[in-house]
């Protein structure tokens, strides 16, 4: 029941059948526009009204002189208009009955000037005499790839997926967004609430933990309004599904910086790492951190635990990345085991003597440098997936090296390989690629793999702590079944 | 003396006159091969001969059955052929008189077996008794770029540098080579020695110390086979010129790993922090930090100090990125003072007030989202640079913002800006590109940016660490320079 309501309270944010764009026009270089422009890019199929007063017409849609004189019902009102034209566009809002305004409109709260916090106050009382929710300001609103609202002007994409942010900073809501074109990263929907006025990051996290779309969370914070009832939703949905919070402003310096920009009290970073962790969040500690390790849960789910196989000196170079992998995963709490004897037999068999490497890490370099490789490279992701002491393949792939070493027509032969493995394989496949791609060819053979939904990370250590904050999810979840 | 001593020794390695590849053959799958014709590529200008005892040509060069028979003196010799014909060549090298010889193959000390230790000790004797040195076995050898010497078979680049590298790891040499066409990392010379059964790690940190064409000497390291030399060599060489080291097989399990790759016998972590601190070199934890403070070196030397001015936003989505600024940079240890009241002034009459951040961290986002903006940035870095408190000035550019709101013939048009900027400007400018690339386009864009020598980074907290270390070493100078 509870679900439900809070479902249906939602509905309108993420799943509008109509939305208005105040201060839409044709001038691409306004926000008003480039929020309609998208929206239309994005074919979202409800209808779209652009709210102003001086055209008749914009990007071939009906515009209105006011939110009041749109002739049907309307759920979502996006606000670009200047902060003095804020309170009447609320005024007609109210008039028309919407269901929820987000106001992308800066120079609240945020501000030094005291004028701007009286706004504020004032935009919330409008809200509530209007019977309407308030999104922001100074914020890009909601996003839901199910429902085709696009994230802003950013470019949209067609694939969704599992996750769902809650972004204090629209900045780092689209920075994540982009992810999924360049990692795989499939969205559920992404909020960006800015100064979180109204509708704040609690109540953002209390519907993504029923929603049955979203199964990984997570949350780009700057401080919260009720740090109370923030405390009792974190731990009641972090037993549901993975919750991935990174705090901003964790330095004296950056708390200050995170006043200006969403006017929250920031709170000491000491003082929320314990308050995440006893409420079983996993606090990470930077964008990058946070992107990873949603990706490893959207990629791997579950792995069986923590002991790594690793497998590097596909068409060479593998040494140093062995003794590497080794030691990132190690410090990172994961485990990379001796391989069982048979295991080593196996690969014995199969691999040259001088300068393989086979223990765990495994290096297979001497195996050459060449296509030929690759029915190597299968038969030892099975050894290693076939020991009974690992739960994580990872494979450390040069693409420089791939591209170097085999002609132009095979060159994806090797991805279909590891596409293959990571889909009917037992264990689940993680991929890191080292070297930054230095042309488009080493990014689409990256990007191909992402694609297909093996994660892939560009540094050793970063792999190895997004694989850990999973294991460690799963080891806490396990001991709260055991003790329940 | 000994300087001109040192570099003649070293000469026949870095800058042959001639060079011989034993095995070398039509094979590309096979090293020789790759060597052979990697060095044609390259168009090194001295002699090459390839040694092969059933072909007359290869590759458009005459072939020899052995080195013995060249006809011409022989410099450096390169080995890949397998481990039991190793002896004869050895024989062949010293009747020959050549000066050096670079054995690829592995199977030597590294591995389990008493035969590989065995055989290690005998090219040793062999060497020292026929005249010539050797580098590895177990190796890539030696690379040059003023000398037109590639790196093994990595594709040539044609610009060389003032960086070079001591890699005990072939793969990791390679590594670092490919990063001169992803970021515009110049080489001087990288020197991969594997096993180092006679030339080791010391020997060529003492020639890099005195090469005239090393400014930045960057070093990955299993183990050392004399502590105490390597000590005292470091201690000379870090007072002259930034010495980055990277110690791989830090933990329990990487260590041992180590000693299966080169034999190494790696050490405690904790010994070596302490060992590279006392002698003034520069330690780092992984790959990335090693090739991020290389390349912080060589596109900003000596900053004027530690305090960052930094700004974000161009193009929009700055306000997270300030806060997550300011905290990369205060916890790398370096400083973001407030501005000066005067460079205040001047941006608040600049940038408009709503959602602008003007304190440092400076938020330009409300400026707009068009090329427009890109005479306020201009102004913007500046005032920024004038500020009597900033020594260093970090821009954050989303790349892929500057694509979406430009028009194509526009795009490079900000880094028309930027470059300029860095050439004429007093203080350092640094790029960080939070949102990976995922487009040949937004490669280019941060390529054409490293290729001006402006240094881009991936994430805050890299560029962050890159630039205190720098800063760091300069400040430790400075007191030796006081005190002494």
């Amino acid at each position: 029941m509870l679900t439900q309501g809070k479902l249906r309270e939602f509905e309108p944010i993420f799943y509008p059948r109509s939305v208005a764009v105040v201060g839409a026009s044709k001038d691409v270089r306004k926000a008003g526009a480039k929020y309609l422009r998208t929206i239309q890019l994005a074919h979202f199929p409800g209808r779209v009204y652009p709210v102003n007063p001086s055209r008749s017409e914009i990007l071939g849609l009906k515009a209105y002189p006011n939110v009041a004189s749109i002739p049907d019902e309307v759920d979502n009102v996006i606000i670009t208009v200047p902060p003095s034209l804020i309170l009447d566009v609320l005024d007609d809002c109210a008039v028309k009955k919407v269901k929820v305004v987000q106001i992308f409109t800066a120079g609240f709260s945020e501000g030094q000037d005291e004028e701007g916090h009286r706004l504020e106050e004032k935009i919330i009382k409008k809200a509530h005499d209007g019977g309407f929710r308030v999104i922001g300001p100074n914020c890009i609103g909601a996003c839901c790839l199910a429902s085709k609202l696009p994230y802003g002007w950013a470019t949209p994409v067609e694939e969704g997926g599992s996750i769902s942010f809650i972004s204090q900073s629209g900045g780092y809501g689209g920075s994540l967004f982009e992810l999924s074109r360049s990692r795989g990263m499939r969205f559920s929907k992404i909020i960006s609430y800015g100064n979180g006025c109204d509708l704040d990051s609690t109540d953002f996290l209390e519907y993504f933990g029923v929603d049955p779309e979203t199964r990984i969370i997570v949350a780009y914070l700057e401080g919260v309004q009720d740090g109370q009832r923030f405390f009792r939703v974190m731990r009641q949905v972090s037993s549901k599904k993975p919750l991935i919070i990174w705090k901003g402003g964790q330095t004296g310096v950056g708390s200050q910086v995170a006043d200006s920009h969403t006017g929250a009290l920031a709170g000491r970073g000491v003082v929320w790492a314990a308050a995440l962790k006893q409420a079983g969040a996993i606090e990470v500690g930077s964008f990058e951190e946070l992107a990873d390790t949603a990706l490893a849960f959207q990629d791997m789910w579950r792995p069986g635990g923590s002991r790594m196989g690793i497998i590097t000196g596909f068409m060479g170079a593998g040494g140093g990345l062995c003794v590497a992998a080794a030691d990132a995963c190690i410090a990172a709490g994961l485990e990379v085991p001796p391989l069982a004897e048979e295991t080593r037999k196996r690969l014995e068999a199969l691999l040259p003597a001088g300068g393989s490497i086979l223990r765990n890490p495994v290096d297979i370099t001497p195996a050459g440098f060449s296509l030929d490789v690759l029915e190597t490279l299968g038969r030892v992701l099975s050894i290693m997936e076939a020991d009974p002491g690992t739960d994580v393949i990872m494979l450390i792939l040069r693409v420089e090296l791939v591209i170097l070493n085999i002609s132009e027509e095979d060159v994806f032969q090797p991805n279909r390989l590891l596409i293959e493995f990571a889909r009917s394989g037992r264990k689940p496949l993680v991929v890191v690629s080292p070297v930054p791609p230095s042309t488009g060819e080493q990014l689409a053979l990256e990007r191909q793999l992402s694609e297909a939904q093996i994660a892939v990370y560009p540094t050793l250590q970063r792999a190895a702590r997004a694989i850990s904050n999973v294991t460690r999810y799963w080891e806490r979840i396990e001991g709260e079944a055991d003790s329940g």
